[in-house]
């Protein structure tokens, strides 16, 4: 068994999850509204990721086609290519993609109910549940296939109101936040800890969203499913379950949206309620506005840092996305940037983030001997 | 008719609840675990308030126990007693009292067990459903009583994403923040709105608490019952709506929490996705620690003040509450304070708010000018 009692269950049905899977993302493989497929891509520890549906990108590596590194992920025309053509069989499928205002297309049904048809069990992160679709679900139950709702808010029984215990974790925490949503705060956060193992460190890192829990995160919760007022208690008990169990050198915490996006304020949290001393910041340079907020421009990254400074947290390192910007502009701006913040400001994807770990290391000294006085 | 068809139904249930009720508060009505039934004592427009059950302070008017001013409200010792000493008869019962956790504890449930044989409609707040009680819910059904847990989370199909249309939305908005929790912010509100009202200006006040409906609140929602993802467009649909519907010329938005309360941060919100550009800070200078978190420290003022800047909201003026504080003790604060920030200073219980009225009236004009150019 991969799993194991440590694993934070969603809806109790963590141990059943883990398998096979293709990724559902018809027409939008090649787009930034393939978040959560190009984060299965990237990696995951709960699933088996054999292959991507997407007949606009069909024959080509998924590995290839979202940075140019060949994965051995095939992409197929359609959902029963895929099946016919995959050994082992994949026994579940995942929606790879965000759609407007989490809603399901009529494609994107189309192919949920095939795959009900076909016995996959199907991982749903949109707002609109397919357990809902009375087609869909009695597919799914005539074939054994299970639906999960990743997104369906927790009974209220299972959540937790923070308590002030997080004053008595271990692990010093650090935030990986972001000046906007989707840039890549999540990968940064999986390169972190991937870095800080790399330096022989124990690291953990909380998930937020449902993608960090699809690549098999174990202590986390879904930021936006929760009822507002169990957040800081939800964040707080990952945190503390993490630090007793993991018993981890520093702990991050992923970020969601941006402390000033209009569309949905988020960051606070993390620092406040979390106790996140450090910060490490995902900026885009190349972003004028708000990421679908047109006229609604991003402010500045050191009105963002002091900000951060005044809710108690210090900003570590910025890492670059290089969204709209081509290398060479790109280092020209982190160049830049360095100067003028007098941190540490790398590229994770172009240059890796082993040369920020000796901060880290840092900031965990400092964090402990800031305990001891 | 006083109801119409602009009052935000919750759960659909507006046009049934007004009524005259009686506020359950047993043995607490002098505590600040009575917010709920203290903003009651002092306005709804939603109910007619006849009574309140405490026997700790049964025979007083709860006016007289709240600040001394009689409101004919009179304290009953028992639930049995008001019922029979009550003319009209109350046909609604509202929990007056805040608890740990939410839950209903044993006496409580007592209480609700009894309206509901009585056939009292029950108003319930807490976290934990009335409806959820099998005893207290057939009791109900046999005499036509109706539970409204106006805590329960709204289906996501009533619900609304943040669109950015409070780009277009005329009133200019500020938000009642706080530097704790239960500091006054929602009752300086009111009076806010009623000073302005009396100075001739459109005020309205866009509710974002259980209470604020309860007082009979037209426009909002309940901020910590939603879930996290449709905060943001929830603020700014009861915005839009309000704008749209009564034309004021300034709107009020009911602040929750406090920016850096750990137990759960709250207010970039209002700033960030409901556009708010002016903030009245309510302060409790004689608090020290987070109520109900003794160790952990409420910030400097100042810093407040400079974290809302940075958010694009200005501190138009503090508003005092006198929490252990003797009133000469209050006023002398209140003058070391307008010295040292530049901004009025003032004790809305004690001295109303006519005064910065004119300062409302400044932040109207300019919010309009800068509209302009």
């Amino acid at each position: 068994a991969r799993d194991g009692p440590r694993v934070r269950p969603i809806h109790g049905i963590v141990r059943a999850m883990y398998g096979n899977a293709i990724i559902l993302a018809p027409g939008a493989f090649r787009s930034d509204h393939a978040k959560t497929a190009h984060g299965l891509v990237r990696g995951s520890e709960r699933f088996a990721i054999l292959g991507v549906v997407d007949a606009d990108a069909a024959g080509e590596d998924a590995g290839t086609v979202l940075d140019g590194q060949p994965r051995g992920i095939p992409i197929f025309a359609t959902l029963n290519l895929a099946i016919s053509a995959l050994d082992p069989r994949p026994d579940t499928c995942i929606i790879g993609i965000a759609t407007g205002g989490g809603r399901l297309p009529a494609e994107l049904r189309a192919l949920l109910l095939e795959a009900a048809r076909e016995g996959l069990h199907i991982v749903n992160g949109l707002h609109e549940y397919a357990s809902d679709d009375a087609q869909i679900a009695s597919a799914a139950a005539a074939t054994g296939a299970k639906i999960f709702d990743v997104r369906k808010p927790q009974p209220k029984n299972e959540l937790h109101f923070w308590s002030g215990q997080i004053a008595n974790v271990r692990a010093p925490r650090i935030a990986v936040l972001g000046t906007d949503c989707a840039l890549g705060k999540r990968t940064t956060g999986r390169l972190l800890v991937e870095a800080c193992r790399g330096a022989g460190l124990g690291a953990e890192m909380i998930y937020t969203g449902q993608t960090g829990w699809m690549q098999g995160g174990k202590y986390g919760f879904i930021l936006d499913s929760v009822v507002n007022d169990f957040v800081s208690g939800e964040m707080e008990h990952a945190i503390v379950t993490c630090d007793a169990e993991a018993s981890p050198d520093i702990i991050f915490i992923e970020g969601q949206s941006a402390l000033r996006n209009p569309s949905g304020p988020c960051g606070a949290e993390l620092v406040v309620s979390g106790q996140a001393r450090g910060v490490i910041l995902q900026h885009a340079p190349g972003r004028i506005d708000f990421k679908g907020h047109a006229g609604w421009k991003i402010p500045p990254i050191e009105e963002e840092i002091e900000l951060l400074r005044l809710y108690g947290a210090r900003v570590l390192a910025v890492t670059l996305n290089h969204d709209r910007l081509e290398p060479a502009a790109l280092i020209e701006v982190q160049k830049k940037l360095a100067g003028r913040l007098g941190i540490p400001v790398v590229r994770p994807l172009e240059a890796g983030l082993a040369e920020i770990v000796p901060t880290i290391r840092a900031f965990i000294e400092y964090e402990a001997s800031r305990k001891k006085t």
